[in-house]
């Protein structure tokens, strides 16, 4: 049977009520999803602080994520990917309001424990 | 300490003698890597036959899978991502030797058991 093919950018809405998150595949010790945003950002004062590893990849559009503790923001554009460790604090700091940010995330268990 | 930012198209040569594997991240289970193919095919008669299941992803340029049994091979290009399970027998049947194509693939162990 001939696997099937799908594609990143297929079913992409123009504007989203809220940044929509899509499970691809589910492994033992980790999760790969693609996450549409369309303007959305961290709520002001929250941070992602994770258990996990995350490596994430814009594929399409424009974000800026904010480390805490940093004075700017790191912007991401099309081809631009980050390995965010785990607990580092983290938020979403903007997306391009204009057209879709499609980013391919995964994350997962570090291998070594984490020295924070 | 910020996370740094890399891109997927940095370091992408026009041409290459031999297919570019590179990995950016290896997990307990899972291994993702980039690889870079400029006209690249898999040798005539032979065919990968894969422990791990694959999932891949082309970022950039046009490649065809032919799968093992089947009459017609799967075009891919930017964004069309492929899940090939464990034991599927492929091959890359071409590369646009045109422009490089830039792959994500993520190999990992299989959650259950084969049944080939």
């Amino acid at each position: 049977m001939t696997p099937t093919v799908q594609n990143m950018f297929a079913g992409v809405p123009g504007t989203l009520p809220e940044e929509q998150f899509e499970e691809l595949i589910r492994g033992g010790q980790f999760r790969l999803e693609r996450i549409v945003s369309t303007g959305h950002v961290t709520p002001a004062g929250q941070w992602y602080d994770q258990d996990q590893d995350e490596w994430v990849l814009v594929l399409r559009g424009a974000a800026q994520l904010q480390f805490d503790g940093e004075a700017e923001p790191l912007p991401l554009g099309p081809g631009d990917f980050v390995l965010i460790p785990a607990r580092c604090r983290h938020r979403v700091q903007w997306t391009d309001p204009g057209e879709p940010t499609v980013w391919l995330a995964l994350h997962f268990t570090p291998r070594s424990p984490v020295s924070a």
